[in-house]
């Protein structure tokens, strides 16, 4: 899709099959294709991502260390309303808002449980996916973002991208911890008894992109052919092989 | 209400106005309040619990470190249908679902949202309002659960009661971290950019429930009129103190 009424969603292009590898960006993704909203991809290497933000009125969503405002991707424009947003929850409400007939990504009474979510996912997941997932993710950039990649991610860490999780006793730690967060999140959907695949039942909310999105990042980034994405889909009965099957349909890319 | 078929609620006595004083029970006599079911409430000391669980038939809620079985309340025992239960959240799920013409507590499309939502709340707020509110606690509890209280949160902590948050640094920090938490869920109920007072909006959930839970522990065990409980009044300009306002109907003892 190329007409130019058509909403650009601003992502960071990488090496893996269809070029989009991003947990964030994917989760905007997954949402625009979930509602079947027409968009366009705009490919933005790592060193040019705060001055597309600012050139197209997307506002920083945090500050870094130094006091300085952190532009981050995704992003989107859209022309129909002349608006541009950065930050996965917030386009997310924005979509909900602006195109009432397609499907609801966050119904409003559950705003606050999704805002609950994040916080647990954050706590449970991120934090020991990261090191693990950070140094395979420089790898299949392009030059200029690898370069910015590394060197940001390793002042973050104070070690070298090769020091992440080295294979051994604290990787498998690593693995390990990802794979209880998983296994937490399997207990809430099942906490009443019932074996729901998405938060709210049958039909997909936010909180299963945001899943989709950190869970899409292994499967692309790893390889789907990899050992390691192997032992995920076997996590918790296959429940999150089943669950990414779902999504498989929202997971294309419009360029 | 002195009825025989009414639900019998297990619950703990202290020395605070109308004796309940438990932030757990709460979480069950809110609900039960909340729902307008008539209850008696049968109080049981520390040291009497497992026992008068074991006799009910409500099961052990988890493992203690020496892998024997752990008996917590609150626990009810509903004649009506000769079912014995254990745990807030899983009473919660039964109420609902053999009462359905009451008021909802987990709607069940927000049933795996609640779970995550108590996960939260489980690392923002609970680890360290512990600390804080142990103390107070213990010395308003009968003699018998006075001394079980304090030998086994003591031996939990590794220190004695007075040694858990003295006037101080590492007491004010503590404070800073339970303020921060409120202001946290603060920013889950704010997210869309309405003010919601409550997770779905008008109407009273059990993740609200929840929250009232531990807030009144605060106010009946620090007191209503203390500087404490004064300064958590005023936290996120305000909102708690509407918040629990909303919750004074539901705030009494069947006893």
């Amino acid at each position: 899709m190329s007409s130019s009424n058509v909403i650009l969603l601003y992502d960071i292009p990488g090496n893996v099959a269809g070029k989009a590898w991003s947990p964030n960006t994917w989760k905007t993704r997954y949402a625009l294709n979930y509602k079947g909203l027409p968009y366009k991809t705009i490919w933005v290497e790592y060193p040019d991502i705060a001055q597309v933000c600012k050139e197209i009125g997307a506002t920083p969503t945090s500050t870094k260390e130094d006091g300085s405002p952190y532009f981050t991707l995704p992003a989107i424009y859209d022309p129909s309303t002349n608006t541009a947003l950065s930050e996965s929850a917030r386009i997310a409400r924005y979509l909900d808002k602006t195109y009432p007939g397609t499907p609801v990504l966050i119904p409003p009474e559950t705003d606050a449980f999704h805002a609950a979510f994040q916080e647990a996912l954050q706590r449970l997941v991120l934090q020991n996916i990261s090191p693990l997932m950070l140094p395979p993710t420089c790898l299949q950039l392009n030059p200029p973002s690898y370069v910015y990649f590394r060197e940001t991610r390793e002042r973050m860490y104070g070690k070298k991208l090769e020091e992440f999780t080295p294979v051994g006793p604290i990787r498998d730690e690593h693995w390990q911890k990802v794979q209880d967060g998983y296994s937490r999140m399997s207990s809430w959907l099942t906490a009443d008894g019932k074996d729901k695949l998405f938060f709210m039942g049958d039909k997909i909310c936010y909180a299963d992109i945001s899943i989709a999105g950190w869970t899409v990042w292994m499967k692309l980034v790893l390889g789907p052919d990899s050992a390691e994405w192997a032992a995920i889909k076997a996590w918790d009965g296959g429940r999150w092989s089943r669950f990414m099957e779902h999504f498989e349909k929202y997971e294309f890319v419009d360029e």
